[in-house]
């Protein structure tokens, strides 16, 4: 295999049984797989940021649903459907922005309604279909992305949109590997707070691939673009409304503002499953605010204290400011509507 | 005193003998002062960050000279002076990008060069004189500041540009609590990676003046002001030019150029003294840039890798991105080599 086809780590692995889950909070201090054999775990997985990532959180809900299928009729419960189904109810409630998960869980119920003979086999089969699509897919974007951007000095991410946010391989970092592969680029990463994915995702998973990444405070992106270093804005999503207005990381907004001041341009790399159809615009996105303690010292939480934060985690980038949205089965420039579109007739 | 004139915290506080400086690496947690009785000792507080913030620099510095002159005038050596001076040389190398050392290293060499009588009494004098003024300017910007804002339901800064980063009372927040002082305003302030100065002392100095304070990820401030909770940035500077172009934290640029993208004003409050009036733009400010460690993760300095980090601490922000530059002596609006000329004429 060449470089730039290598699977270096996965978020996720099926084992027929369990789900291997990468902590991710735990990385690149350490590589630790934890199994998880129910819904209930699966959920929990999500919801507290051992899995994340657009992709992957969509995967391993289908695999949360195997799970669930799996114990409910091992149980042979004769209301065994109602079961997996407040299961589905409970993996969806996990987290609110990615629209992956619902995709993911959609698909999964679709399999159900179709009353398999042998239900276990078929979510099991679906659930594998899903996570092998979502590598091939981010190994088209990587393509596609990379055909686009031609030759450049320097890239810029946020976050982590690598094969650790996704089921191998990665949307912005497929991108930036198959650039890589045709010739040197300089990599830039903002650390992304308050989690750090950039710091301890994207960068460790780049260098695990051979390809040097330089880190910077997400605060010094604009002196950076400013500097003349960088010509694209390489980014993931966690869900595309139908005009191509893209939620991503909190942060990514402000990316995409800056890059236009500064002639940079801006491009967002995802599946079709990140795809939103049934909401016109961005402003019917959910933004999940997480716990403030995720920013505040802990002196502030110890005691009463005049100090609140705000901690939203995600935020909208409207299609304008966006040069190209890149997908498996196209590239949408300057998105609109009308443009984003095609996308779904492809 | 009323509530805004309280000095709560003290970075720097002189004793006759010693400069006791706050280890402000540890606030909010610690509140410890550390004695320094050499020049030696104030020089490293300087480069390590225990003292920061550009007006704070000035004052330790002058009186790290004093301590100078105590040491060697105390020892009676011949070349007491020579020996000063290359204490004043090591001073001036602590930090590079704050004018306001420069300015402060000179004022002590202009008092020696007169030749007092007691050049210890003189050189003490003028330390404490240049920490009064200081003061004294930072309570005359607070009220220029609020009187040009008026009314509004909320504001940003970034960094700390409090009591702690002055002799007392601050530049931006020292316009904070002017307008807080008058009426109820939502304050903002960006956690400013990578030292985190605004999570660990902005908020905790406003808390400790019962002015209540919201802490952002720097990355969410596009997002706030989308939201139009806020209608001014409000930050302070390490050094200024003479057209207006100003320097200050990382990330002061990119808030500068996201204000004007969403018709938020922008004002930059220092002293007189954080002018550099030999220069004429901002190109010619030495930007600081700081050891990657600050923001690599240990993981991976500790091997051979291929991740690096780029680190400048301060950014540059063009005078037409500010719609105001507040001084002890006056406000200029839109700054430009022009306007600007007006404030050194008072």
């Amino acid at each position: 295999m060449t470089k730039q086809m290598r699977l270096s780590v996965e978020a996720l692995k099926w084992t027929g049984a369990k789900l291997q889950v990468l902590d991710q909070r735990k990385v690149p201090e350490q590589i630790v797989y934890q199994d998880f054999d129910s819904a209930a775990g699966v959920s929990e997985a999500i919801a507290s940021m051992r899995v994340r990532g657009a992709p992957a959180i969509g995967i391993a809900a289908a695999y949360g649903v195997v799970l669930s299928v799996m114990k409910h009729t091992g149980e042979k419960t004769p209301d065994w459907r109602a079961r997996v189904d407040a299961d589905i109810d409970m993996l969806a409630k996990s987290r609110p922005t990615a629209v992956n998960l619902f995709w993911a869980l959609n698909r999964m119920k679709a399999v159900l309604d179709a009353s398999p003979a042998e239900p276990l086999a078929a979510v099991a089969a679906e659930a594998e279909l899903i996570h092998a699509d979502d590598i091939a897919a981010n190994r088209a974007m990587g393509e596609r992305g990379a055909d686009l951007i031609g030759g450049v000095k320097g890239v810029l991410t946020h976050c982590n949109a690598g094969a650790l946010a996704t089921g191998g391989y990665g949307t912005a970092l497929s991108v930036i590997r198959s650039l890589y592969a045709r010739q040197p680029v300089k990599v830039f990463a903002g650390e992304t707070r308050p989690w750090l994915q950039g710091a301890r995702l994207t960068v460790w998973e780049l260098s695990q691939d051979g390809i040097p990444a330089t880190l910077i405070a997400d605060s010094a992106a604009a002196w950076l673009m400013r500097s003349g270093a960088i010509d694209w804005v390489i980014v993931g999503a966690d869900r595309i409304a139908a005009n191509g207005d893209a939620a991503n990381k909190i942060g990514t907004y402000a990316l995409a503002v800056l890059a236009r001041q500064h002639g940079v341009k801006f491009m967002v790399v995802a599946p079709n499953s990140t795809i939103d159809w049934t909401i016109a615009d961005g402003s019917r996105i959910e933004i999940e605010e997480r716990d403030p303690a995720e920013l505040l010292p802990a002196c502030y939480r110890e005691q009463e204290t005049l100090v609140k934060a705000w901690n939203p985690v995600f935020d909208v980038t409207p299609a304008d400011l966006i040069s190209a949205i890149v997908t498996e089965s196209g590239v949408v420039l300057n998105p609109s509507a009308e443009s984003m579109a095609r996308l779904k007739i492809a």
